[in-house]
């Protein structure tokens, strides 16, 4: 999913989804209305240290801050910019509780076990690397310390009416991710990376984040704003790479769009992951 | 999936599946590796009187009947044979408060609203008319009873390593249903459908079966014994009528096994909706 906060210097030139206000805007209504299903079990203990990696414009930041306001919580990203406006958020939120760092995942300035928890929410998808990105952070954490790492998986899409030309323009999106040198279906390697990244105690959980016309909020929020807003997003660039002709891809959008109809269903499972260092 | 107990007399001559022991011993298999994530939230009240629509071999008899020992149960299957296995699992079980109906589903022999809730399990998949069958078992529904209609979405499947073939091997079992009248993919329509039924309070939860090896008896007893076993069993019949080729066949099934390996990853999606009669 475009739940995916730049992160990496070198993501910069190729990330997919760009860094205009639009879709930080995109961000946040996504946030609010998943933010319970994916974030609603993840409280630090008062006075844990907590590594957030891959802040963004801080859409899970507030959450994480308001779950666990006696942690200490310190958020780090690539981007100036994105930093600047995870910060005005907080703080329009009333935390006191993050402090933000610039700095690039794969050459943060900590020290090897200073925090008790790490927390990575849509990052590694974009990166070629992931493995040596947890790697990196593993250092940071202390024995017995927990990592979450939080993915979606576009590949987990499902809905009614069902539509070839949907699932085409959906792919199109994997593919420019996947030649940017990410990976939009990562959500179910999760289990796998962490397992070779030396991480224990592995616990993975699906969200699935089901819609029907009895939730109103979620067929606004997510399958139009979100989901579909995403797959928009890449419509010049799938083209241009011709990986898919416009008739198909217009009609995919359509398609999309038919599953906020009454009878229509939208389904799309996110992947929760925690593990100790041990 | 084939968690599909005959029901109909027209689709005897069809059932996918057949009704060998085999598969009997496979549906056991299943029922007990996903009961809890399925059914712990079904329980009925004391002194109500619930009827099972399309019990089969009794895979779920034996479960509904001790989650509910107060209530009174009649199961209904269309076949005689898997009537009399239904009932020797749950004389085995000691449960003495179900009663065993032979019919057909769309002429069963009881009298308007005389039972206080339905529940319906891995059986309008199969029917080439659903919607009529819920409508027969709505009249049978006291006004504010509820139904409670459980089926799997094939097209849910995913898995890491992903392969085409796999999901090519997938598609010819839907196919082959869906030229036996039923569908597969049916779990993601039971909102609209029990909404053109009429039911209202449509509660839909997506229950997806996770599985990676820090799971063994799901590895063993959802990935091979369950899903792949039942891929398995169509392979005759695919190839056959010419869906797919059996290089490409096998190699789905061959990739299936491999994500029973240690860095595998399965997930499948089942879809719970519980409605009300008002």
């Amino acid at each position: 999913m475009s739940f995916e906060f730049g992160i990496s210097k070198t993501m910069n030139r190729t990330y997919v989804h760009g860094y205009d206000p639009r879709e930080n805007i995109r961000l946040q209504d996504q946030a609010s209305t998943l933010v319970e299903l994916l974030h609603s079990d993840t409280k630090y203990p008062p006075d844990s240290k907590v590594l957030e990696a891959g802040c963004g414009v801080g859409a899970q930041t507030v959450m994480l801050a308001q779950n666990s306001p006696g942690a200490y919580i310190t958020s780090v990203d690539i981007s100036e910019s994105s930093i600047a406006e995870a910060k005005r958020r907080v703080e329009e939120a009333g935390c006191t509780n993050v402090v933000f760092r610039q700095g690039d995942i794969f050459d943060l300035p900590f020290g090897d076990e200073q925090f008790d928890h790490i927390f990575v929410c849509f990052v590694i998808e974009h990166l070629s690397n992931p493995i040596e990105a947890l790697n990196c952070l593993k250092k940071f954490l202390k024995n017995g310390g927990t990592i979450t790492v939080i993915e979606g998986d576009h590949g987990s899409t499902s809905f009614y009416p069902d539509s070839e030309e949907a699932h085409k323009a959906i792919r199109s999106l994997v593919e420019l991710q996947k030649r940017a040198g990410g990976n939009a279906n990562i959500g179910r390697e999760l289990y796998p990376i962490l397992n070779t990244v030396g991480f224990g105690s592995i616990r993975v959980s699906p969200r699935m984040v089901y819609v029907d016309s009895s939730k109103p909020h979620l067929v606004e929020g997510f399958i139009k704003k979100t989901f579909t807003a995403m797959i928009e997003g890449v419509r010049e660039s799938a083209l241009d790479a011709g990986m898919i002709d416009q008739p198909t891809f217009d009609k995919g959008i359509k398609d999309l769009y038919r599953t906020t109809e009454k009878d229509g269903v939208f389904g799309y499972t996110f992947f929760k992951a925690v593990a100790e260092k041990n």
